[in-house]
């Protein structure tokens, strides 16, 4: 077979592809010409002339005597190769980079935020009028590696008055939420470990996961939690070494876990030896405490963590892990390997000022009260659309809904933000991409005029996805196993 | 042979260090009993006492018909591994632990930065009361993925003056310097592979490439850059994926890259497909700008990364990269997934504030001007001892200095922070442990009266360091090959 164009420039799509989904790794030796050819049915030339046009751009490169190899600065580790070049797929971190990139111009109701106006403006600034008279050694030091006492002596008083007992040294302050679950990642995972999240779980978890090479296995969640029968499956065969989740208004769904669900997820967990990461963000917009893994567990294998981005300042970058004293000190020389320090001291001075000052549980009411009148009121609106929420949730932003007759979730988000409208389409909160019709919509974010005539028309413009559901399906419209890789 | 008490201690003993070293990891399978037994010279009895009592403290578990594993809440991946415990080793992280941790009756002639009052107050604590009039959006938003475009501009206008120009897309904030350098080993490294450091290096570098399972080897340092025949010779043989170093104001040494060595360490990295970090983080205190890596290649395998650490607050936490556009974009992706977002907003609009306004050029200056005159005093009061520099640095904190008569430089920083002294002995920026009689000194942490007698005494009282140095070593006193893992 002699070399043609075409072919050559199939093979070397082929071998970007590699690359870009990391079959092949920088520094990795490229299949023998030979064998190329053969396991494509292509001439040993056209493969030849295709790594050698590869050569010449630099993705790859020839030692005499040894063969191919992926150049080392050929795109390495890249999360973005999970979604299809240049034209970008809506996968998690599209959503995360949409949500985050979008100016003023752009209406976010697919956002996991409140708008700027509903934060504490004049506590923060107050805080920031403090700050400018505190010791310098707070303004210019690196602080401690734990991070700075008195936020963390108001963080564990806090916990215990919630049944959470604390010790000083079973809390470090990280940089933000994310951070806190990426240090515990680091900590407990290696490449081809297994981790349990729900279907549906917020998206950055399987974003984060990716970058740490971790298998996902989605299990089915229930308005009450995850389902207790799918999560005992899913511990006993894959004996994953993590379990992510959050109890108090679960992302997306803003479900509340029972305390039934919680004392069997528990037990399962401890059959399998699995680690349980709670991420308790949200769980300031609670207004009454409802069950929490780290608290029946007593932090023994559940890690509590959280931040104040959802809830204060997503600029002032400030989170913490609640563990056991032995994992605090490895994840601490974890921290300081990685980012010398923790927080910026600053941010924890402004955030304690607030904490101890009155003015966060001040502004904690309020938010409890304008968020009810605001589900409401969405939940109202989107009726009218025949969009309806899976459960009605006790507190927080979220409302996860089903789209009428099925349509297609992930096409509408598409169609909306050429309209420059952020949405949250259903796929990507789940492992198991079980949730093309349904869209998860943030309360606080719904108030522009444009957003409801939109939504309408889109709606009666975006096809069905697939056929109509199946009756045997549970309400969120998940598979029976919901386990995916 | 009968199980006996202390052969089941030791056993026991041999298992827990196998799980401190990593050699077992969590979920791991742990030998056979009969195995164990004939490797240890041991009865079978005795090494399943010994698994019995491992798994009654719960640091291994048994499956029934499949033997014992390490339990998943056993300390898994632990950086605190590599020194014994529970007295732990002068090792890097014990250097970055008590740097941080000291309080305010710690000397800390051994840290790696200038005191509070070294740094900009007043402007510091202006620029947070013009933060406090700051449109509400910085003040609570999470900003753009890339960092806040103010800082950017600043920062792309001043490298362009230096003869770096760059895009606005090849530009990315982040958390601190050692952070964007974490980033980028997330991006470049798979455990396993190797990374070039300088003999001695910033001892942080090797704990942060501990934390990615990298194999370290060192290259020997001269007073202009790294050894090029040593360092193309390494390059060669271990075809590195990284090099990480400081071309301005070296850390630990002081000394500064010469065009010449730049030239043949970037043709050497070509040859090996190497991409080199330059840590630029102390550039700013030279007066005049040197040569630079990044300058030589154009951002093409070269990545530049800074903060304001050093230079103007290490509080405010804010670093930042300078890379190849597709480079950046990945590395934004990862930020996304393990952080959620650069560094604070609030942070990196007081830095810009500082770097438009002018108060931090001229916060430069008098840092240039204090630290000549503390370099001069504290080598002189240095000399009085007979610790003398390896050479006379331009610029910067640090005198990288021999102690006399070959004096241990670790037990002398053993004895010194029995009396709350904080000192850096050389073998902690050592990856082939060749510096045991070298110390370094940060001049500007040198003024309590208290520290020259102190060391005096203690030179009289430490034992000097093996056999005297041989005559074909260098003047840094480190190996011809400096390699080691």
């Amino acid at each position: 077979m002699p070399s043609s164009p075409g072919r050559t420039a199939q093979v070397m799509a082929d071998i970007r592809r590699r690359a870009a989904s990391r079959q092949l790794g920088p520094g990795d030796r490229l299949p023998s010409i030979r064998g190329l050819a053969r396991s494509l049915g292509a001439s040993p030339s056209t493969v030849a002339e295709a790594y050698d046009r590869l050569a010449a751009e630099g993705l790859i490169r020839a030692r005499p005597g040894s063969g191919f190899f992926l150049a080392a600065t050929a795109l390495p580790l890249s999360l973005a190769a999970v979604a299809p070049q240049p034209e970008r797929e809506i996968d998690p971190l599209w959503m995360s980079r949409q949500a985050l990139d979008g100016g003023d111009a752009v209406l976010k109701p697919g956002c996991g935020w409140l708008p700027a106006d509903w934060m504490p403006d004049a506590a923060i600034r107050r805080a920031l009028r403090t700050l400018s008279r505190a010791d310098l050694s707070i303004l210019t030091d690196y602080g401690s590696p734990l991070g700075a006492p008195p936020l963390r002596k108001v963080l564990a008083r806090q916990m215990s008055m919630a049944g959470l007992p604390v010790a000083a040294d079973q809390l470090l302050l990280t940089g933000s939420g994310t951070h806190a679950i990426d240090l515990i990642c680091r900590f407990m995972l290696r490449p081809g470990d297994t981790v349990l999240v729900d279907d549906p779980c917020y998206f950055n978890f399987r974003a984060l996961l990716l970058a740490h090479q971790a298998r996902v296995v989605g299990v089915p969640f229930t308005p009450e939690g995850p389902d207790p029968d799918a999560f005992a499956h899913a511990a006993a065969r894959h004996e994953p070494r993590l379990y992510i989740t959050n109890s108090a208004i679960h992302n997306p769904t803003g479900a509340t876990l029972s305390a039934r669900i919680a004392h069997r997820v528990l037990n399962a967990a401890a059959v399998a030896d699995t680690v349980i990461v709670e991420d308790d963000i949200f769980a300031d917009l609670e207004p009454e405490p409802s069950a929490r893994l780290a608290v029946l567990d007593g932090l023994t294998r559940v890690i509590r963590i959280g931040s104040f981005s959802k809830t204060l300042s997503a600029s002032v970058r400030c989170g913490f892990i609640a563990a056991r004293p032995d994992w605090i000190a490895a994840l601490t020389d974890l921290q300081v390997a990685t980012q010398f320090g923790g927080p910026s001291p600053m941010a924890a001075a402004m955030v304690a000022e607030m904490l101890i000052d009155g003015s966060y549980r001040r502004h904690l009411d309020m938010l409890h009260r304008r968020l009810n009148r605001k589900r409401r009121e969405a939940a109202a609106s989107l009726a009218e659309l025949g969009i309806q929420p899976w459960l009605t949730p006790r507190a927080g932003l979220f409302l996860w809904c089903r789209l009428p007759d099925n349509r297609n979730a992930t096409v509408l988000a598409e169609r909306a933000f050429r309209e420059n409208v952020v949405l949250a389409p259903g796929d990507v909160f789940s492992a198991g991409r079980t949730a093309r019709n349904f869209m998860r919509f943030n309360v606080a974010q719904m108030g522009d005029a444009r957003l409801m005539p939109m939504l309408r028309r889109l709606l009666g413009e975006v096809p069905p996805y697939g056929p109509p559901q199946q009756p045997g399906r549970d309400a969120a419209g998940m598979t029976a196993t919901g386990a995916s890789s």
